[in-house]
């Protein structure tokens, strides 16, 4: 169920039954030379939309730029400034709180995200402690690849080859999802991409990985392994997604 | 061409030959009994993406969360604070600037984002005029509605019962691309909804407008009709487009 | 009734009748070669007070300073960020929505701080419906040249050469409230200023517009025609604010 | 010289010659049972513009609503909160700096401005310092009534009555501003008004002080004296004004 | 007492018995060739504490950074901006206003954070003064070196060669804390540092006064002075104490 | 090497040879019935100035408020909100950039600051990263019981006791720092307290743990355990504070 193909009495009758709803959050930002630049929303917005099919929950509008600063180096990556991004997360889970949805639970697809949304949800919780009051939603964001399953596939699949950004896995199942943009075999040179190198801007960023990939070999990326990758990401999260349920009981 | 289906080099390569860039721009609100909580941004991408096609742009990400506080008394709305969403835009169009885009084109399907939207391009200028420094970026915000063809059918189609929220015409839209949602000839009550009040909060709002409508009638509504209005709305807005290229020559 | 000129029992004495306040807001900007640089102030302030008169309402204290980073360019230009302006207005109506005023009516003498100025209005209306509370206060913006009797003169004196900045309608009105700035019959090279041209920063905007004016001829102004669309303004505005009264009933 | 009666190449001429301009700030806020709600806004314009007058200097817009919180329990009174100060100043400062304005004095009608307009002046010197460039501005706030003349005629006027908000002289000098307002030999209950406790918010403030003057008694105030103060006033400030230019020598 | 060094449950019983805190505030800024960097913290701490064991208050953790943006053309120098300030002290207060103190004194070892932290008390009196509510707390500022003792030692050991930055006094209470940082006798050249300058930026700073003292002449320091100062200036705040504990009642 | 104790041509000189320096962060929060309020700033500061001492680095002032709002519910707690702290931390970093201080390490001792501090690093990035330029500094933090030998210890010492708040080795530690307050071997009921709820406000947390630990058994803790944490923390962040430079070049 997807929260904009839904009708306010739609959502009004679901929320007669349960309080829980899902927001895919991603990045619009480069991913190497063969990566769509999409490719966090996109992924994240597959992974949530499986997910709400799996366990019958409303899934939101996707949140399609995030904290991807350190890639402006590379042309077309969108940024929100951190504090930006905190604002916007605050008054999305400020919205649906009012309406009496309960728990919150982001669908992330790009790691730059991660310290960011959280402080948006203590951003939130302090504004209730401070006041003496109960914050009335609990959040949690989650990683698709953060299960048991992804990183199995990865492993048989890349065997060390997956890296860090540019992710062979993240552009398999871009390429599951957008097969006209499939570049499969496309060799890389390096082909697999360096890695272990930090960054503070975007100049260093592209300084320590001139084609942007960290640590990925994208050429070995198939559509039919996305599809795999997509399906087993969907399990993980629903497990993830029972277990945000019962942690707030 | 979408943003989000294209490579950082690809990006990179069509900046070498032009600089504009369309950005779509919906909410996510009520839309009255029979309309999708995402009928802004859907109808805001569609256009826009087609508006793409039609003159060879890149379409970035959607932004399908706007402001629509007046909407928080029916569920589903989410919204964001005004001064969150010009900080938004503004990173935004700082991210763009910043790889060389120099024509920012908002293509917007939310009446309440209007003055907001381009109170951040101001707030972007504003540092560039202090500082005396040029803005770098030329934006403008357009609506899928305001051209010659759209108003034309809207007229045949509606004869005065199009009104101006949850308006038939874009509920048409909507059906036309998501027709599992269409629920054509839906008998409303009264049929055409009141309208000529204004509001301050969510709550005065839904006093006025108890259905969440405002002026129209949607039971008038059809999927063959908004193919057409789609259509229609990206000659407008092909027209728009090279108006504001042309403004800035 | 000036709220300046009254002392506090009077102000309470007065919200015991009636809770509608009248706030003038301008700006300080160039105003071409002849015109003044508080042209915008002035003239809400003048129209504003009359309007208080003609409708025995408080006018509060003139906001001189508004959005004209535009003008930067010109000496003399002073302007707020946006999102000053956002938060200079916000507590204004907060404080008045304090003592129980609940119609706050600007009238506005500069078409740069239309956007701004209502979007300072849904800031404050956002935070009562994200709160489910009420706003407590309804606002709007007037310009004072929008009404059917100033319009009509500027047709009558200036034939399509009024213009849309340093006009010359607002620059009679300042010359017939300070007659000694008047310098009627100036010619201008060219007599009629360009126009049709927008602008991002201030050094666009000057390259566009070299002397300040846009599509005006400010040689036709003179003191007398100001005195007459003083008094038309007055009227115009007393059929507005009669409106903002009704709208909210 | 007033900045609003000028136009912008009179400006442009002035800087030619001296780079040094006056703004007037106040405040909107109850003045006791006899005293306007405008006082402090009214005595700071009419002192600055007589400064500007005795030292031919520019005198800019008066900036009526300042930092009054604590009145906010007598109706009429408007505050702006310190951060919201804060952000105003520093873009008229800024926007005079671009011009090349270099000494910018605030003449002042409040003493609860004192503080953060001060704060406005650091917090727009600190950027420089982080940045490691020069403030290119040099700002500094003045109490039209600390110079030698006012103290003393006050004395000589209200031996000790005065006291330290609506005080008789300030009630005086707007009386000889507008004597229409005039409330000479009015009784107050008591006739000296309590003073020696703080407060914190509004509410505490009319708890001590339940008719909103402090240690003044008003009822000595005459439109004679005001004029005397006014002028004494305006030559307390040229001194300041000159001590001003000197410093940044 | 400490309240790092207390237990939750320590402080719950205190508050059982009285409401009142003590928080020292600082500075980590340039003091001169001799003088120690963390100064203004360390002289507010020791003060503090002693406070606090004359008068049985609890006494918080220091902040160290202040406003002293001014004297970052000094190596070592941080400064928090005043806006950030602002911020800081706010949360301070909002969180000990939430466990019910109900009087903050802040002993302050820097001038140049006293209108900042002023301000920051304003700003949240402000929230409450609009909300129509109670601060619920009450919170003032004052300067170790106020009182009457000091200011006699002051004059008895260094005759009009204090100076008002890096002063005589406050580095000799320096050195009786940490002797091993003591330089007694070193000579400065000149011995007494220029004063009477104003400044705007750090690098204005720097230029008026080139070692960054400020009219004082600290080779008159001694250990024994700083013990003498330290005891004097605890009991000139326990005055200051017991007036600002009075003056809520 | 502390800062607080050097002059400020200490600094410079020190800077002539290395950029490095370290800054200790914590908190000021409840730890449980026997643990102190200042427990994580006192730890941090501690194991920073070991680390100084152990590298030859200076220590800066330690920030001894965090981001703590969970812990409101017990008394004493003071916290800021994650936006506060990020502009303090925002502040701090840009003073000592100015410098030319390039590697900034926090040594943290509490984990609810590691996010918040973390995207302040990350606004400071992306200001550089928006403005095309290099951000000029690294930082990073490090919690001081992140390295391989307190682990170690705690097994040792705590055997799956020393639990996530209010932890035997803190604890432990603060009563090496000061053995007046050391409560060793008093009983806690239960003896290990729960663990393995989440919590949003400060409300939840307290009913989720009434007495403030999470899994800890404090009554394990001894003044001798707490001396050799303290010298393996020291050993721990050398190691990582010989990575952090390392990382970088």
């Amino acid at each position: 169920m997807q929260l904009q193909l839904m009708t306010w009495p739609d959502v009004q009758a679901y929320l007669g039954r349960r309080t829980d709803i899902i927001i895919p959050i991603g990045s619009t930002e480069q991913h190497g030379p063969t990566g769509l630049v999409g490719t966090d929303a996109l992924t994240a917005e597959a992974v949530a939309r499986g997910l709400g099919e799996a366990v019958g929950a409303i899934v939101g509008p996707t949140l399609s730029v995030g904290m991807a600063h350190h890639h402006l180096a590379f042309t077309g990556t969108i940024t929100l400034r951190p504090t930006t991004l905190i604002a916007l997360v605050k008054d999305v889970v400020a919205s649906l709180r009012r309406h009496g949805f309960r728990q919150v639970l982001f669908v992330n697809g790009h790691g730059g995200n991660i310290a960011t949304v959280n402080v948006a949800f203590q951003e939130l919780y302090a504004e209730a402690s401070l006041a003496g009051e109960g914050a009335g939603v609990r959040c949690a964001l989650v990683n698709w690849w953060d299960g048991s399953r992804v990183p199995a596939l990865c492993r048989e699949f890349y065997a060390g080859q997956d890296g860090s950004h540019a992710t062979a896995s993240e552009i398999a199942v871009t390429w599951a999802l957008f097969p006209e943009t499939a570049r499969e075999g496309t060799a890389h040179e390096p082909p697999v991409a360096p890695s272990g190198k930090g960054w503070t801007d975007a100049g260093e960023y592209r300084r320590n990985y001139p084609d942007g990939r960290i640590g990925s070999n994208p050429g070995l990326a198939t559509i039919e392994q996305g599809g795999r990758l997509l399906a087993a990401a969907v399990e993980d999260m629903a497990e993830k997604h029972a277990a945000f349920l019962k942690a707030g009981e």
